[in-house]
């Protein structure tokens, strides 16, 4: 059925919370259907803006730096490290049920759990000067307004909504690296652009350690403000300019500023062309009559104001918004039409469009990791220097603990060059970095160290084994052994003298262990490509023959966290002794993180014929996956489970975090692959809707979309690293890929339906799979994917 | 008489407060005086140490960025903006009367009245871990160390002390860009060497907004901060390394950090290579054995850790401490050759060795303005980006208010090729600011807006008019126009338009009236000498033509604020009234910055005969100055009084601030020429002594030194932007000046004594002068210039 988001661009602007759709509109809707439609047309970027999903509505390109979106509100963090919800809530700056916008910040990171950016908040304004926000209950005490949703409209590079409290239309498009405003005014005397450089997400008192504006001339600000947040210290610029000389100009400063005789003698805080300060918020005035357009472009740098400008220049030379704005467009479409799906005759009930979940989910893919460098090459590494780009382009933004499991592998897929530029990037951190550690959670020249594992090892080895080239190997495999050997990081230098990182190490030894075993795994494929690849008898491939041995000795090291009593992943005391009073359903102090045991002891992609056998043998395992799938999780273990809603849980399956991804697959080395298929279907339709709460947790930067590609189209990298995929249970009927080496592969699931989802037989270019499992080689020679779809497994 | 600091290198380690000299010393010395002595040693670094000097008796070359020195304290500022004795007494980090040193920082300024810098913090220490610098009165709580005067060795470029308490002999040296520390330790399992980021000159709890430390290895270190002091927002980069590998570090954070959930998972504080915070102390330590020698070199920057590793490279290739410490005692001995002086046969009783006070003003000259650019020309403009010096050398620190009066002259006679770099320096300044303003009190990438007056236009001009040619003239005259054009500074739309600054428009509306008048008339000055230079029929000929009549009438307007009823400098009101209910003694609100109206009376350089005739003629103006020198101040002024001591004073004449400081050359203009002599003599004698306390007032970046220079010569630079000196008495019998033109100029005071201190008559290469003037072009041709001195006028 379709929803009633399934949208023409006229209709999106309509975004109702609940859908009960008019059968008149559901009658357009259908007939526009039949017409060749745009892909971009069925993207809903507000999937996912309710509640957990962290995604944010606004105006972005494909891997662009500039992500330009509306700010609902950013609460102030809590400085004592507890758990603050609301900080939590809003990790994108928007959430659906809000009534007020603050203003329009140009960066932000898409599904994260954790959070940062909002920089540089503008907002028009008209009436009386108000330099303060204001809240959501009181919004006329600040300078933030009501919107309602049906004035809103969001599509791929483009956002706009009304804003009622200063009658202004507002409308957002993006480059990579600048942003453009157009806000249409009503007449107004005192007209005003905020600029608050307090603004910022994962704030708190105190974030904001420097900020600069500088005052060019009536048209163009400059400045720039460096933060420390989640990003430990973070350098933003910015070039503004205004389409319409302001008149007066002036600011504020919230902070005590330090004694200085010298303001005694002029003001500094109005028509003063330079502000600086911990807490500024400036203001731009001019008059406007009805109907007025108002453009204002910004170029945003890590590197300098000068670089700033730079990129405004060249991204945004003039002032024709629906240019960009038709730029933004086109290149969304091009990126989203390298998949061409159709849905099976009769659509599966209950959770609206699959194009628009389909769709919306490779735009989700493509929001991160993000281009990070000027237009001449030049960023701000992690070691606090200016660096410049030589053969590659830098990329920013990697939560690898997330994306090393299906985001990555389907760029790898998809963009092999930029999988291989997000290589060299990682590379450029590893030499940069003062550790000597390849990125864990990594943006904006920050390392955060957030979750677990040295994962980058994993999207490096799945770049290489799939044949990506544009990064020097013999760097990379000296990268990945240093880092999986790092004497700072987590119980490292334990894990390798004992197998296991001990509790005594970390409070998470147990999966810690789990993932530094497959991490090796993935180095031991890489090393042995590499050698393969290699000269005979030249150093590196002595080296990477020496390393393939040696990770994949490493790599059996799950076993020692296995409790082969009772089957579980349990972690273990220094002294090798298993820790005491263990719960396997809970996720609070048991070893683990963001996941329980039960979802961890399916954790060894890399040996899953190995962990059957350990396990107790296809039945005791099978029935395992059974109950893991439809046990009830307890309200008291369900509260301990971070970043999910009730929805994103099947059983005790958590699909909402990502440590279970590849569970689903797992019957796949079973007597009971149907069960694979049945699964797939399953959260497909019940994870993914097309509505604002859609998702069943945080998207992940694009991990938990990344999934929902791959499931769709029938297969899953289960074991990134190596050069296969598992075979799921498609769920369109047909898929045009457009390979990046110019082939073509299409996919058919012959006679799919709602009850049809068991694959009776797979055939690529003709000839039947050898097991469940494609090869990358072979899945890019293209040709044909069939699917026999039966209602019987 | 030889005081007991006339020294050879080994006897000025002995530094008594009090000067009563053995005479078997006295002998001693008058034997070595026999000799050809280093001109370094007559240099006596602690002058000015005591009190009101500010000055600091590190080591530090010529122009030298780097003035490595030890701060015996810093007081934390109040934030309130309420005046601050104790912060006020540190500016330059050390007094004389301190017991304990705090550690050795690497940024100072000589003699400033505001104060900031004080930049990295290093401090040997031994035993227990201490990393909080304790108090003076309780040096044990903290790592400072109890010191004294006697271990104390201070000569240019080169500071030694013995630090009591960890027992370790401390040495410094330095280049242009970095610092060389020596430290003999005794034997000790934890010797340590602290590096506190919080540490700093004008510090207040939050002045650092950012540090950050990274282990590069066990004896490379680099880092950097971001202060926000007087300086606003200043950025300063450091590399260290360490001549033994230290084998365990750490550091503390004494702010309460951001929240972040990794450092849950590993321990950041111990061996860990990354450090950042707002308030960091770090700490190297290692074992040492008795009487081991452990040497630190550190280069710093502007612009970036790697331009810190490259100074220190290109500086500081080895580890050869005397090495260094040779080059830069060469590099004083050179620019202090320039000028070698003669003492008559009976000196002038009282105050030490004038040759002691001569060399160590001579020392105080040189070292600002610094050099601030990296070896690569990079530096870091007043615009916050990062800019490439072409064809001159980037300078900073300009105390303008203070050093235009004689400083700068000083620098343009003796070094014009840096006087015309500094030109540069500031019109890049000028290029840069957002005000296009000239700087006023400009420091690393900063502007102040200290005091008063666009004093740089004084510099330019005076520069020009002496012959200085390496600097654009009508780039200056442009940014000399405009700067006296802007419409931000204090008064000057006011000014253009009435013919005076307002009290409405400042509180200074008096003085800063008198300091625009002659701030244009040095304009007009260059501005003619541009269009005399420039080809006829350019463009920049009519420009400069054009300017030079119009300031030539702005010059006059001094005559705006002379209340010709009293003959006293009045402050006015917008209506043209002037202030009701004036004080000409006080200094307090009565439209006067750091002086009083009797002073600032005299205030017009650039039209002494005028301001003559408009007081009542001779009789009248002799009769005004010998009031100010003979009256008594009532303490009730003297409390008013910035910046000096009371022996500051001679009446009324305040020669502890500057304003006043071409008054004593006034009589040159009166029917009694004498006085000036006279009063040259006795504020030579009475105001700069060879003792800790040695300077009456600030020596504010050289500026009193520069007038003893000249003072002690014979002649001096009254209304600087003309070719001409002014006539005094020579103080020496013999001067020898090595021009830069490669001539020689000689000036020989001939029977010269205590009592032979008029002028009978002068020649210039055997030619009688005409008037009581030397032109700069006849100076600059050499030769003889031979005072006929007598006792009687």
């Amino acid at each position: 059925m379709f929803s009633c988001f399934k949208p023409s661009l006229q209709v999106m602007k309509k975004l109702p919370t609940s859908c009960i759709p008019h059968p008149a509109f559901l009658f357009l809707l259908l007939s526009i259907s039949t017409f060749s439609q745009s892909l971009t047309s069925y993207v809903n970027p507000f999937i996912g803006t309710r509640e957990m999903g962290h995604t944010f509505p606004g105006a972005c390109l494909p891997f662009g730096f500039v992500q330009l979106s509306p700010d609902t509100d950013t609460i102030p963090y809590d400085m004592d490290g507890k758990y603050n919800p609301p900080v939590y809530r809003y990790c994108a700056g928007y959430q659906y049920d809000d009534k007020t916008i603050v203003g329009f910040s140009h960066t932000h990171f898409n599904g994260t759990g954790h959070s940062d950016l909002g920089d540089f908040l503008i907002m028009p304004t008209a009436g009386p000067l108000q330099l303060n926000p204001g809240t959501a209950a009181h919004p006329e005490q600040g300078y933030r307004s009501a919107f309602r949703h049906e004035t809103e409209k969001a599509e791929p590079g483009y956002y706009k909504v009304h804003l009622d409290d200063p009658d202004v239309d507002a409308e957002l498009t993006t480059t990579l690296r600048c942003g453009f405003h157009r806000y249409t005014f009503p007449k107004a005397d005192s007209a005003r652009i905020i600029l608050d450089l307090i603004h910022g997400i994962y704030n708190y008192d105190g974030k904001v350690l420097w900020a600069y504006v500088r005052v060019v001339n009536d048209t163009l600000i400059t400045g720039y403000r460096i933060t420390s947040g989640w990003g430990r210290n973070r350098y933003m610029y910015f070039a503004l300019a205004f389409s319409k000389p302001f008149d007066v100009y002036g600011w504020r400063n919230a902070d005590k500023p330090v004694y200085r005789g010298f303001w005694r003698r002029f003001s500094q805080y109005s028509n003063f062309p330079e502000m600086a300060g911990k807490k500024i918020r400036a203001w731009f005035g001019f008059s406007t009559f009805k109907g007025e357009q108002v453009k204002l472009k910004i170029g945003l740098s890590a590197v300098s104001m000068e670089g700033a400008i730079a990129n405004l220049q060249a991204e945004i030379p003039g002032w024709d918004f629906d240019k960009i704005r038709s730029e933004a467009h086109e290149n969304w479409e091009k990126e989203l039409s390298r998949i061409k799906i159709e849905m099976p005759g009769s659509r599966v009930k209950g959770h609206g469009s699959r194009d628009t979940s389909f769709y919306t989910a490779f735009y989700h893919v493509l929001m991160n990791p993000v281009v990070y460098q000027d237009v001449d090459g030049k960023y701000r590494g992690i070691d606090q220097e200016i660096h410049q780009a030589v053969g590659f382009v830098n990329y920013t933004t990697f939560s690898l603990w997330d994306t090393y499991r299906a985001l990555h592998p389907l760029l790898t897929w998809l963009y092999p060059q930029r999988s291989g530029d997000m290589v060299s990037s990682m590379l450029a951190h590893y030499d940069q970095s003062a550790e000597k550690m390849l990125p864990v959670w990594s943006f904006h020249g920050n390392e955060d160290w957030c979750m677990t594992g040295y994962h980058s090892v994993s999207v490096i080895a799945d770049a290489w084994v799939k044949g990506v080239r544009n990064f020097d190997p013999e760097q990379a495999l000296r990268a990945c052994v240093a880092t999986s050997a790092n004497k700072y990081y987590e119980g490292i230098t334990d894990y390798m003298k004992l197998g296991f990182v001990p509790l005594e190490r970390s409070a998470s030894a147990a999966s810690v262990t789990l993932e530094y075993a497959y991490d090796d795994y993935a180095i031991s494929r890489f090393a042995e490509a590499v050698a393969e690849d290699s000269a005979s008898g030249t150093l590196l491939q002595m080296l990477a023959g020496a390393e393939t041995s040696k990770y994949l000795k490493r790599s059996e090291n799950y076993k020692n966290v296995l409790d082969r009593r009772t089957g579980f992943m349990r972690p273990k005391n220094a002294d090798g002794t298993f820790k005491p009073a263990f719960d396997p359903l809970s996720t609070s102090n048991q070893g683990f993180i963001e996941g329980n045991s039960w979802n961890y002891s399916f954790h060894v992609p890399q040996d899953i014929p190995g962990l059957i056998t350990l396990m107790g043998g296809d039945k005791v395992f099978v029935s395992r996956l059974d109950s893991l799938f439809t046990m009830h999780l307890d309200d008291k273990y369900f509260a301990e489970t971070e970043d999910v809603t009730r929805d994103g849980l099947i059983g005790n399956y958590v699909h909402g975090n990502e440590p279970s991804h590849h569970i689903p697959y797992l019957y796949n080395w079973t007597s009971q692959p149907w069960k694979t298929q049945a699964m797939i279907h399953k959260i497909i339709n019940s994870m993914y809707k097309n509505a604002v709460d859609g998702l069943c947790g945080n998207d992940d930067c694009g991990q938990m979309s990344a999934w929902y590609i791959f499931s769709t189209l029938g297969f899953y990298p289960v074991c990134p690293g190596t050069d296969e995929y598992s075979i799921g249970s498609p769920c369109v009927s047909k898929a045009t890929v457009s390979l990046p080496n110019g082939k073509t592969l299409t996919i058919i699931a012959k006679n799919l339906s709602e009850n049809n989802i068991y694959i009776k037989s797979v055939t690529l270019r003709g000839k039947s799979l050898i097991g469940l499992v494609i090869h990358h080689k072979d899945l890019m020679e293209g040709g044909l994917l069939l699917f026999g779809m039966s209602d019987r497994h």
